[in-house]
């Protein structure tokens, strides 16, 4: 069996270029989950893989092992099908969904596929390259991969020719833009709105531009970091530097009114993007829920680990505003198809204004390490 | 009492400019339901007032008098307050609905004030200036109207400098651009979404840009009228000239596949504007559903009058891809917040979409003429 | 290869037991759609098998060949499961839904699986027993029966014993009672509402036992077979002869009001049911929709062919009410958990509403031929 | 003028009843906001006026002036009527909402009249009987009562014999049954939910029973009371004594699965329901959040008091489950029609579920000190 270039986890903080084995549906994948050859997967050659503010986590988390492959955005060209696959062929450009998920469960067929009940014994939903913790499936910042029921997860793009012209809009589509969209949607953005978003890295400005998608008449976003806010300005965005005065003023003096009708917590319990010297875990979210009005939305993608203490939040805050709150990973695969059209057929420039920009996956660990210090920029790699 | 100029009903067909008697708050401006002093509407000056097509069904209809007000489209600066009025003021800019409604019945609570049980003995639901079928209520081309039910028919505009500035774009707020939003978002438009709209007047290019706002990824409009069509295209919509070919093959042409979304017809019983001549009446609304794909949605903007006779309804075509249908009149209150921060903290330009044109009061017979003729406008009249 | 009885189309309007082959996972069950080995379905023995009043319809039809196996409501244990299943073993007792649908495709993943775009060549969906317009699939009326995409389609019951005893409940679970449910809810019934079901069939209780579920306050029942109006009082709903006076007074008499929230109309183009002498087609559904009030809702579960005549339809009711219309067959597997669980976990007695009778499979003629009769009684074959 | 019997404020903890003045639409009810007299009010007889947990906070809070009356829950006739008043009459038997609310503003025509913007100067939102910052407005338990915007916050009953009838449970229509049916939307709880609820005084009972409206097929109600568990088993419910064993466990012995689809924790900050000794105040909360399962939701009616300290919050098991909470109090007008229906149409036995009980208003202290202790009762004021 043949190697190939991908990037693995090589000490806490650290990812490295290693050459890796080739994925194969003969081998098991996942050995928990998987302990027979992958009929319904698919190998695919990759175009574009992002590295996403959670590969950090991976990075610096308690599961990954030493050698482990990480990613898990890809988009690439079907190399070669399963026996059980009926809907997707060799040549077809697809979107592969971070999140691993069979499309039979009762998870999965509610649309539930962060949560699906088939790929991870440790509880429900699976991601590649995280560890055993997520599945064990192997990560797709690699020349090739393997994806599991690949009918069901896999996005086709409609033209192989116009994906490759977009494809720094495209290669968004498998995480942080369904989940920027995501949490527009449960935070009820919609025409008019005004919105905070705390946190101006890729996933915050993912947020932002579905906002704009969803008609959103005001987007704020604020972070202490003065180049992903100067970005933030320069794609249309009004930036909010937290280091200056109150929040409340603030939205005040761009929108009239004191409060906002949706907030978005794109921070979670590592507020170190925001403030890296004690600031209480729940910070951002206590501050994203202050300046939203009264019946109104707060979206968290941002992650609060599930194992993670208590967390100081003023649920008083909450009650007497009546707010609702929606957090958790996104079903990417629920968003992709509508996603994709907003993008190939109406023109919507995501990439520009998350700041996608392509490096070669032989430099992935200066990606990685531009990333962990703040550069204002969503980076893709291409092999 | 003295005198001011009106836009009245003259005989079938013919509308033009009069004086008529000020409105006052003692007098009973609909006598089958006021009968007593308005305590709770206002006197508004006429800052700008619209011509909309369901102001030929009233030229044209049973239900009109000779000398009878017209018109249903007010933006306007508040010259008088009832005594009852709490959250209206003497020189707010306000724009008003154009259904009448009195904020506490059953159905005005539960936001379809399109069908209030207070302003109308004969029927759910009043208008202005459309006669004694819709409650009797004075129209509002006019240099003064009473609105009661100020304090929650009202939409006080929250900066009158800005609403002046933007009066093309404002004047929109009371009918068309509502009702364009409404028909969106019960034809589920969303973002990605593929949408067909018959009837290119302002309606439909209002659908349109209601779509626009709601991340719609193609908006095809259909008309037989090239002026119109013309219009669509120059403000970035898909021109579809129903007398060229098969629909579904524009479609396809235009989205790559041979069905859409969502689908609105704006033109409705009369469908004169398409075709004059003996088109069965359904014919744009099984035109409409002809292309709407599987599980898709279809609203009605177009008026079907209630006591019409049955028309030719392809029901099996519904009921074979499941579509849902949602008809009637717009409840436009429930839309004027959000419309109004899209436009004026957004910079939606509606005004320029629908083809808003200012006109002199004075010349609202000759404004009344082109529209019927066909034109590629929305007519707004200033005094 | 062995045989089993089976319930097949014998002539135009006669069903009729035969021997017919045993189904196998290595026969092209629909050879359009299956070119190959079914390696995703799975062999069920039958425990029961319901009568549907669309098996009238393909008795009737054009699309039945003679021989043809009908059917499309099975409860049954599974004895033999394909290479690609994963989710079901041999001794699972399990519903299956009337469509048969990928759980891949883009209408199955967002839950219309009764639009599958993977098993019917002709058009979007197929369903058992209902001819090659239908996708071919062999009909479930027989001792044993094969399902395709056995992960996705089938419902396992958590308990075996459980669901033998509930058996005449849970062979509703197929067809019957997901298609009441869907039709309440697309007729928006809620607590406290008034419903008006045309039809007091299967589908009609199976519809009146969903409001109930959903909090209807009152619950309206209108047919002219005295039978099935009889049956409906008993199990706790207000019938509606007909034949005797004006539907709103009735109305009004049992709510107090003269409109109703919701309606639906179980009759469909065949009407009938209710009228056999030339009544236009679309009566049934005029009739519903004059009698929902402003803004309400009317769910159409009662089939109008796809390929049928326009039909009279009142528009111009449906328009100045403002309502909203929702057709179409039903995506069963999208209600069958929550159903089950109000079943076997609630004991919601659907059986007992719906007056569902077991009848031995080789007496399945003479079911067939009480239920063209109007008797008011769901029959249920059993082995 | 005259005087009435009513309960009022009298030390910390301590109700009692006192003679007070009788209301009058020329007194301003409430200085801050009614500066005038109040047209658009009405004054009531008092047929049932309800005793509620928050009347308790209000008793130990800091917002409570002695000699203040209390209470916001109310049933009875109509006396006298305001000159703005156009929909109410004398003699009609009516419920008041616990919100004060205008109708007019825009959180008012959105229907969050929980959080009007013109009742109190203080922040959004108002209430009866719980001083200066609920607006100031006398409170409703005394033999007659103002309520101001009377077209709007009344609930007429449509049949006065019978809302006398059924006085136990109309009484509850004004506070507790749409308190405990919101928050079982929000909660998302339909057919077949599974349902876990925090606390089994009325609150928690009445959200029992609102799920019991809307289909759930298993309901479990949590508490340390045993009188309260008791009487939640003799109305039908699954009680679950919390000092007995592990939660998720009692939940799969019920359910079969270790989870519920929605959470309801009627508990609130002040946990001493459950157990006064130092529990960390969001353990309730908390303990909901940790039996609901993947994609589910939680609602909050147990009330968080606005400016309250943070509290320790399981973010991470919300996060990791992707979990939707939504709290605040209730705009119970949004609600009353529907539920009416349901009790007066539909046979809903809400009072019966609750343990509503009837006691003279004179012994009004009497009542107050039993639901202190803890008693199984929903206590109702009868003059």
């Amino acid at each position: 069996m043949g190697t190939q270039t991908a990037v693995v986890y090589a000490e806490p903080g650290r990812a490295e270029v290693r050459e890796v084995p080739l994925p194969s549906l003969d081998v098991r994948p996942a050995p928990g989950v998987l302990p027979r050859r992958c009929d319904h997967g698919v190998i695919i050659r990759t175009l574009a893989t992002g590295v996403c503010g959670s590969d950090q986590h991976t990075l610096h988390g308690p599961g990954a092992a030493p050698g482990m492959v990480l990613g898990h955005e890809l988009t690439g060209i079907v190399t070669e099908v399963g026996r059980d696959v009926e809907r997707v062929s060799v040549g077809d450009v697809c979107s592969v969904p971070f999140n691993v998920a069979c499309g039979r469960c009762a998870n999965c067929r509610s649309g539930l596929t962060s949560h699906c009940l088939s790929v991870n014994p440790a509880r429900p939903g699976g991601t590649y390259g995280m560890g055993e913790g997520f599945g064990g499936w192997c990560g797709l910042q690699a020349e090739f991969a393997l994806v599991p029921y690949a009918d069901f997860n896999l996005y086709v793009l409609p033209d192989a020719d116009q994906a490759g012209e977009r494809l720094l809009d495209v290669a968004l589509l498998g995480d942080v833009l369904p989940t920027g969209y995501h949490a527009a949607l449960n935070a009820r953005v919609r025409p008019g709105s005004t919105v905070y978003i705390a946190g101006a890295g890729p996933v915050g400005l993912a947020c932002a531009a579905a906002c704009r998608l969803l008609g959103a008449a005001a987007v704020l976003i604020g972070d202490f970091n003065t180049e992903r806010l100067a970005h933030a300005r320069t794609v249309g965005f009004e930036p909010v530097d937290l280091s200056r005065g109150d929040l409340a003023d603030a939205v005040a003096e761009i929108t009239g009114r004191r409060h906002v009708d949706a907030g978005i917590d794109c921070v979670g319990a590592s507020a170190s993007g925001l403030d890296g010297e004690g600031t209480p875990p729940a910070a951002a979210f206590n501050d994203v829920v202050s300046v939203v009005g009264p019946g109104g939305a707060v979206a968290v993608p941002g992650v609060y680990p599930g194992g993670g203490a208590p967390l100081g939040v003023r649920l008083g805050g909450i009650w007497s505003k009546a707010l609702t709150v929606t957090s958790g990973a996104t079903p990417a695969r629920r968003y992709q198809d509508e996603l994709a059209r907003a993008v190939l057929l109406g023109g919507f420039d995501a990439g520009k204004i998350v700041g996608a920009t392509a490096v070669p996956l032989a430099q992935a660990g200066d990606a990685y390490a531009r990333f962990a210090a703040g550069a204002g920029r969503k980076f893709i790699l291409v092999p």
